[in-house]
């Protein structure tokens, strides 16, 4: 067989902002990805839904002291490890309705990274409230984007559908938990398999 | 400062027969841990008392079929990348207390890497029942150990009262799954986390 040279090989990262293990991935990805020749492919999805779909009233990690207080120590130390900012959210989980809406509605725009890295840093480095529109106004202005009018198209009916619609697709695809990467219908679940998961994209 | 010769650099590692990421690093902790100048100190305990106190009927993987679906084939992926023998278990999850108890009794014989190694390949690479005490017997002659004799001794009043004491002990601890690290009283939760254990017993 001969190598295609236009093989398009890409990975889906399903994320949340309200997520910190989200924050990870979303910080690591694109410098990863563009080592490996894969495409990042963001797939912004509500979790509160999935997670009440799946018996929890919220985020796993509440329904268990122990489980959640190890998850600040975790997260405190893989920050350190991967040289990420770091400051335990004094409000968990924060609700991130409209920067999912505007991440879905711009998820192929050039600048989809930076946004949804701003996003992150505002929520898991500054523990400021993201679901504020100010807040994301700030990240796509930083980003010389025009704040107003994405942000209102990202609040339309249409779109507002359009998250809900992905939230179903997370579900269907079998989804449980963020970040979740498919490559190639394979799901790997977790910041964890970031790297296993890109393994597989490249040797596909 | 002067670097002491004598430092004994450790890391506990807490597990149980009956938990498939635990097969992973009771296979690969023996080899990273002499590499890394770390001595493996073997805490097995019970998982199911935990996860009760926990509010879990069984394993938790098994509250969630989306869940458990995905752990099935992660394992089947991470024993590839690691070398491992896989097979999925038919019952799940098997009750080992037999060959906790003996874990527990032998936990400071030269040999107890190899008896951990044993019951988890006929756990998890031959989908053998781990709780019959044939199964237990066979580990141990393989050894070259009394299995008759050790076997009794760990059915004792007292060594079945050590293991429940250890099981509470892993509570107080804030254990609450496994395999789960323990470096100079810090924890480190899963498999995922064995080199980042070991780095930090490392630079301690």
């Amino acid at each position: 067989m001969v190598a295609t040279a236009t093989t398009d090989r890409s990975i889906e990262i399903w994320f949340e902002f309200g997520s910190p293990y989200s924050y990870l991935s979303v910080m690591r990805i694109v410098e990863l990805a563009t080592a490996a020749g894969v495409r990042p492919s963001w797939q912004p999805f509500l979790l509160g839904p999935i997670f009440r779909e799946l018996g929890w009233q919220s985020s796993p990690f509440l329904e268990q002291p122990e489980k959640c207080a190890y998850m600040w120590v975790d997260l405190a130390r893989q920050c350190r490890k991967y040289g990420l900012a770091w400051t335990q959210p004094t409000v968990f989980p924060r609700l991130a309705v409209l920067p999912l809406r505007v991440a879905l509605l711009c998820r192929d725009e050039p600048w989809i990274g930076d946004f949804c890295s701003g996003v992150m840093i505002q929520a898991f480095a500054q523990d400021r409230d993201v679901g504020l529109e100010a807040h994301v106004a700030e990240v796509l202005t930083v980003l010389e984007q025009p704040a107003a009018s994405i942000i209102a198209a990202a609040q339309s009916d249409a779109n507002k559908l359009a998250l809900r619609h992905q939230t179903e697709r997370a579900r269907r695809l079998g989804i449980f938990g963020a970040p979740t990467f498919l490559v190639a219908g394979e799901i790997f679940w977790g910041n964890d398999r970031l790297d296993d998961a890109l393994a597989f994209a490249r040797e596909r």
